[in-house]
């Protein structure tokens, strides 16, 4: 007889856990007896013929400690959603989910757990209207989703943010300087928020609290006073100072553009104090490096969790973490709800209370 | 006019993420004008003339990622608890309480901080009774307490015993070697669980689970069968064989006494199978290393709320974490009760969904 | 037409940068348009039917940073060499080296890369000289070949015991303590010497300077009354005591017996001086994780320098490293030829000024 | 009576392994019953009424781990050489020499150990000249000192490149792309060369190989026709196309400048094929950091051996290793002389032969 099929994908950017998550699904759908399909190259996978492998133990041997997917990621590709005229709602072309559709029937797959952030759990649900049966597993290393406590990938890229600024701080010291490092968030400055703080920065720059330059410069210039030997700035890609206006030099658009707010800070500096200024931005290290442990535990829950889901025909559903247990939210209720760091929270008091300064 | 001061003190195993409580306190006592007396080596340092040093920014800038505590700590001294006759309550002697009382007015204390585990926030809760203003720090590495939902340092000894599992998996695996490693947890498994799942244990032992010799014995085999090349095998000091008996060499007594559970499991199985078995000890090397960035933060949000409590005068309470926030409970209600690993609780049905063994 | 083939196996214990050996062979291989054999498990893997993988670019891809090696290895097996009668040469039986000819020719393999210590080196010697081409890569964690002034896996070896002293170092220290950490070196105590200096070690125990107790005794007193915190000791396995005497509580025997020596330096400290002792025995830790980058660097130069050594017909010849550069030398004059620490050399007069003990 | 005194200082960037010269040189000097004292902020701690703290055993306790210097550093101030008119030799103002010489005559330092690259040598030769009786330390992270085979810092910078390339290679993988990293490296390559070759770099770019960008495309599209999923190329910060120009989007001048040659090789590749392109510059993350084991020993050693010289007498000479010892130089035949990497030496012909691309 043959066995229970079920498909298994992850969509957008990669983010340490991934691994986890695939071998935590493999291992517990084998427990129950189950194959998994591993679609590559994210949603990509779904058209004909078909791009996967057949994962199974020993597949997903050994993975758990390694950055990026085995199965590989695209951001791009053709079920991104197109916005119709009108501001209607966005929605993936008809004929490509129908290849998918084809192509899942040809495979056996009886369930789809699509592994991804707002736009790919988008994707998913209008997968799931359109009656293939799909469960969603969140990924956002931002950990900017309201409908889930915790996300993987995020302790991993507070991990490599702190270790940056603990080699930092070091070199800043020995030659008195400001160093200026930026990190991940456009929209959410959890990163720059639980990286700076473990980090030990002296002034963090956030999307949630735009900042005055006049204020970050009496900071630096503050400290210098108190006999201070360095300066560590962090400071999220999308903060930006209240005037809205980032200072920096023209520049070309470019994909790989490096340092825009960081530059724009770094030059206040340099400019108005008397301090030598470093920059450096983290970038694609944040999505590297081995997972914590927190990120392998927390994805290889959310691995299994999906197959349970499966097993129990929670189609439709997301899986979410919520007060120390993994449970599941619909799809429907997550999507395009952001969670941003609440200015007045007690993450952002307790930064207050160690003289961290926001610059507001 | 004087400024308003505090002390502080941390007792008992050193664990990581102290420097952070300390760090956190003193910057948060200092943003509020108050000075900090840090005393040495636990309650040692209250004794006349008193043992201690000035904390300020400058005294605690950059020691946050360092292991161990700045303070030094003891886990025996003068304020260990008498158990009286007839099993009355332990208490410290009398005159060790008058002795500290006058070296913390001597000084001008207003308010004590204890950083301390089970038996240490025992005494600060007596101190408190005998009239010296106390707040407690929670500080257990193995993550027990009932009264708060985690403590600073276990993230880090789960991080160490999960890279040694990362280690010792590859040259387990291409000697095709079964592997048996002792972590710390004589009465919670927390560390064997978290860090045996993070580092993809095959067969984890703690003791809220008794185990069966011969059922490890089956899972070892069983692998073998399955052609898995090496199994992986974390125990807690503190697991214990359903019949209670540790099948090992006799040894002399010895406080140093190495790898008492973890050997006899390693002879049974070498004993029993075909396998060539390997045992490795952790011992101290969970205490030590850079704290992660979660333990960093919690001991920082410790250290601040332990501040706060003084300001607003909440004398004989605790800091405990509970729900993402950082808030108090009394110490009284806190003291004497574990939090242990529930056997059919969340965290172990994951184990199993993954297919780890706990030998029941 | 038929590619040129040849075949390569590791032997003996595994060592970090393996791996490198392998990739770097493949790699050299594959330019000069050549297929590799891998051989599984050591030299088992040459019996009939062979157990082996084609090694190509695609299947060493990522390799280099991971610990242990992708063929697998074994200490053991039908090639170990046995001593004749009246202490004549020790002799691989003749059937086993027709059956690995055999397997050899069926494969169309023209010459034999083996990757391995002392031992295994003898062996390749004697498949050389029964009409077997081979050349040999050394391998010894130890890093006492006389025939090469490097071998790859000592380095992270080193980085592995230098951050276990960091880590044991600040939980010492919190507790005034005396740590004695036990890492790898039976006949050499060149692991000990550079990791015990790397990490700041106070008292270095070696095969090479038999100890005398009461100059360690007198050591660690001295420390305490200098008012140091903790005093750190790294012996290497196989260091011993002047009078030969291992005192240490009796001990059935047991293949994964732990700290013999270690537990016996500690005994006898914590028995005649008023310290906290604590042994940690670093054993397979040493083996795993990522190899340092001269391990990966050293371990790809050996590997593409064996096989240029085939492409010149040069069998019979080990790769060595002289003068930073990467030569070969015939095995006949490398194998049974050791490299100690000289007690007069300029690392053990380094050590000394910088106040290390060796207890001589 | 009074002990003898020797002052010791670090001058230029800092470079991991800077304290452990400090304390190999302390360590030594109290051996010999001297005292040591340190200079701060490089030679401008000099400068009346001087800058310094007295060094002892307790002060450079459990410095080695940590990057940076304890003493600080400078790269500018007054002790730098200015070029005479008609290019006349470059040096030191008389009066501030007068000044330096008054500190140390006051202070009763017998001979000053100073640390630093070219240009602090430089001035350490002049003020040997000038009768401060002086020896010198070199110290290069790009390992480019003709007069010493090896210096500390190197090891630990071409680790950190090896590192950000395993965690950027998991990333690049995933999402099919190729990455672009900047390294150190003006005028020597090494960084990069054995960065690269450590982390498996696909393509490595040197000041000592002018590259083609012709080349760089056609071996990133042989990549992709040959199936392999990524494309990593390190890029020393002083390569330059054959042709001289830098193609880059014009940008204003800034002390923080990122990614100059860096951006333009991205520019390129992601205009003229069809792959994804990232850049990441690792920038000042290569100075920090807890030193490697090799940077450890080489600078205590490195430390040791300077004070050996004082105690000699051996005046204008600088610390060199040699044939894996230890000695020494005149100062006067190091300066002014780099090492550069040699494009038809051992170690390029290595990278070759594993099939690194130099785009030449």
């Amino acid at each position: 007889m043959e066995r229970r099929r079920i498909g298994i994908l992850n969509s957008g950017g990669d983010c340490p856990g991934l691994n986890a998550v695939l071998r935590g699904s493999v291992r517990a759908a084998q427990k129950l007896g189950w194959e998994v399909v591993g679609f590559k190259d994210g949603f990509e996978g779904l058209l004909p013929p078909g791009r996967f492998m057949m994962l199974d133990r020993h597949k997903t041997a050994g993975i758990m400690p390694l950055g990026g997917t085995i199965l590989g990621t695209t951001n791009k590709g053709h079920f991104v959603a197109k916005v119709g005229a009108h501001g209607t709602k966005a929605v993936i072309a008809e004929e490509i989910i129908e290849q998918a559709r084809a192509v899942l029937k040809g495979l056996r797959v009886e369930g789809l757990i699509i592994i991804g952030g707002d736009g790919s759990l988008s994707t998913a649900l209008q997968l799931q209207e359109a009656g293939i049966p799909t469960v969603g597993v969140p990924k956002t290393i931002d950990n900017d989703l309201e409908a889930t406590a915790m996300t993987f990938g995020f302790d991993s890229a507070v991990a490599c943010v702190a270790d940056a600024l603990d080699r930092l701080h070091t070199t800043a010291t020995s030659h008195r300087r400001v160093m200026v490092i930026e990190v991940m968030g456009r929209h959410a400055g959890w990163i720059a928020l639980y990286g700076g703080l473990a980090g030990g920065a002296d002034i963090i720059l956030l999307p949630e609290i735009p900042f005055d330059y006049d204020k970050v410069i009496d900071a630096v210039n503050k400290r210098t006073e108190d006999g201070c030997l360095s300066t560590m700035i962090v400071v999220a890609e999308g903060a930006r100072p209240k005037d809205g206006a980032i200072r920096t030099r023209a520049t070309a658009a470019g994909e790989y553009r490096l340092g825009g707010i960081a530059e724009s800070v770094a030059s206040e500096i340099a400019g108005r104090t008397d301090r030598e200024t470093r920059v450096c931005v983290l970038g694609h290290l944040q999505r590297g490096g081995a997972p914590t442990t927190l990120d392998r535990i927390l994805g290889t829950r959310f691995g299994i969790h999906a197959v349970e889901m499966i097993a129990a025909g929670q189609y439709g559903y997301m899986v979410s973490y919520q007060n120390y247990l993994v449970t599941e939210v619909p799809i429907a209720d997550a999507v395009n709800r952001l969670r941003l760091v609440n200015p007045q929270g007690q993450m952002v008091m307790a930064a207050r209370a160690v003289e961290v300064e926001f610059g507001d």
